[in-house]
């Protein structure tokens, strides 16, 4: 079992959630809820799938949206960077759920052509949350902004 | 694109949900929350998967919980049971749950190797809510009940 990364240098808020399995002889069950595995009320669910081959997506931060990407089928590549520091984290194993916090900008990458990667957030879509545009999320987190910005 | 079975004969909160699936050249996304796919606030997730060759699960109804369950990668087979009639469908697309609704009982079968099954549920964890003996069950129900009940 490879260890886990210390994500908190990127920000306090990143991190990997082991979550509970519950296996026998049947198979396995990873149950979530709030207090068991979420950090938070789950109020919306969403699957990437069928991800084509060299594509990456993403590309954006939320003002105040919590995520948790759980890897439920296949792997892919996670690409945090907090305005200052960029890192990359190969998430492939369904029991462990990486928790994306507010104001981390995040891109995919790398999916195998199984990926399913489903994502639980605390709140509803909301298009006046993200942060789309790289040049604005370094300004916004206090740090030097793109020439021409 | 195969037609979706109706199941209101089992009982009359049983269908499949069509899910929105958002494609574009990166491949596909698709939300998933109250008002858009969810007939409920998701309070619990739990994921079924390695489950083992020939294994059968379920074998039970809810007293209250209502549940959606999304093939989201391989498929399998949900046997439904209302006490009179027994149903099978095969669920297989990530796009189209397959909605339980309460006192409806449930066995999960002919699971693929690959199959992760997703089930969003209206509530948290609750023993009490199960009702695991068949018989037990029938009373319930109003149907007949079996011998040594």
């Amino acid at each position: 079992v490879p260890e886990l990364p210390d994500l908190s240098d990127l920000h306090q808020g990143c991190r990997f959630i082991e979550l509970p399995v519950r296996g026998d002889e049947r198979g396995s069950l990873i149950p979530i809820e709030e207090g068991s595995g979420a950090p938070f009320d789950i109020r919306r669910v969403y699957l990437v799938l069928g991800t084509t081959e060299g594509t990456a997506r993403g590309f954006h931060a939320h003002h105040r949206l919590w995520q948790l990407a759980i890897p439920v089928a296949g792997a892919c590549t996670m690409v945090l960077d907090n305005g200052a520091l960029r890192r990359k984290v190969r998430i492939a194993e369904p029991h462990r759920g990486l928790l994306i916090p507010p104001m981390l900008w995040h891109e995919m990458e790398d999916f195998t052509p199984d990926c399913v990667l489903m994502v639980l957030a605390d709140g509803p879509y909301d298009e006046a949350d993200y942060i789309r545009d790289y040049g604005r999320y370094r300004q916004l987190v206090g740090g030097v902004a793109e020439v021409g910005e």
